[in-house]
């Protein structure tokens, strides 16, 4: 039987999503408490790999099992022993033919930014601290240049192999609500670091340092060092993926 | 020179506002700050103690001190000291009659709640869980009769001493995004746990095992007995001081 879950994890003390060889991945503790839960050794897919730091709320991934727990009990089974900062907020049957990474239609990541000259000490887990004001209207313009298909090798970062950088970004959007930017990245795929990189030029048009009318020609330039800084992943959150 | 700091604090790791025996006190930690940062023994005065484990967005202190730092930067000279998790958003000079705790007119508490079958891995610092569905036209239906003043004492934990228990709640407003409820508390005063009893009570009403209808009976009874559950104290939040 295969089985979805839907998982929301704090990825502070985490070395990411996938297995590495220093620090313990979030993969790996759910993995490790399914063998618990079933006597098998269960591989899982993700519908996308997160960095150390990175939050997700919709992380989703799928398995099979012979288990015979009822499909929507693996989430109450699961929470009961995994540490409270993973937590499976929903399980179900699904059809063999589902896959969590090559059936996922589309992702939504949001980027957080706590703007404020004194960072916060209940959002710095969840947030970028950028002190100096940031002018919201020329990010949001700089945002439309991003949308629509480009070739965003500039915005990625090396590491990961895919056939093509051209990605269709189809929606960003920028609100501010008292002291803190939410960056909503709505597309079917992203590159490696494709979320943080946009937002760290984002960041730059906001602070003045890059002037959003200059967006075009850095995305055309294909060059990382014409973008802004890759924000840093605690402000990230892999927020649902669509199927 | 009298200064007035504006703290926020996740209150997880302490044991709370006020020193104590067992742990370490939010309080202590700045004084501590301020006199590495003085040369001077200094004693803080916050505007309400918050319990272990609760946090601030907006706890209001004053102190007097002879340094020759200027007020709007002591925000800053702690901060760059201070554990991430204590954080200072404004400091200021102010007149010799200011007094965080006898000149405050008034505060806000937020109490929040996290309603959904699953815990959160991300909010779960920061509310208190409940697993079933709140009605929350009930819960708004109740809160009207705790508007205005009372004599809370039903509502209220022993330990701490006050002249009366008669208080003035002005405002508690009830709203719901998604999964996550917020209450704020409005008032001049409040007892001791008085806004995390209320906050439990109304979750017993959301999940009908009060009705809200017996609320006016309730507070008459004066019984602590016949209300609700004292609510966790990761879910509260001291979220401004009015002066």
């Amino acid at each position: 039987m295969r089985i979805k879950l839907t998982v929301e994890y704090d990825g502070t003390n985490y070395c990411g999503w996938q297995r590495q060889k220093n620090g313990i991945a979030v993969q790996q503790v759910i993995e490790e408490k399914l063998c618990r839960l079933t006597n098998e050794s269960i591989t899982i897919t993700g519908a996308g790999r997160t960095d150390a730091g990175v939050h997700a709320v919709g992380q989703t991934v799928h398995f099979d099992t012979n288990a015979t727990i009822p499909p929507d009990k693996f989430s109450y089974a699961l929470n009961s022993i995994l540490p409270s900062d993973i937590r499976i907020s929903k399980s179900e049957g699904v059809s063999d033919e589902f896959h969590a990474r090559f059936g996922a239609k589309g992702k939504h990541y949001k980027y957080v930014i706590y703007n404020y000259p004194h960072a916060s000490a209940v959002l710095g887990r969840y947030s970028m601290h950028v002190p100096k004001e940031l002018c919201v209207e020329k990010m949001q313009k700089a945002a439309e240049f991003f949308k629509g298909t480009h070739d965003f090798i500039g915005f990625s970062s090396a590491g990961r192999q895919t056939k093509t950088t051209v990605r269709n970004l189809s929606g960003i959007k920028i609100s501010k609500k008292d002291r803190v930017l939410e960056l909503d990245f709505y597309g079917e795929g992203f590159l490696y670091n494709m979320v943080r990189i946009i937002s760290g030029t984002l960041v730059y048009v906001g602070l003045g340092k890059i002037s959003e009318k200059d967006i075009p020609k850095i995305i055309e330039s294909k060059k990382r060092e014409n973008a802004g800084i890759t924000a840093p992943p605690q402000g990230l959150f892999l927020w649902e993926v669509y199927y």
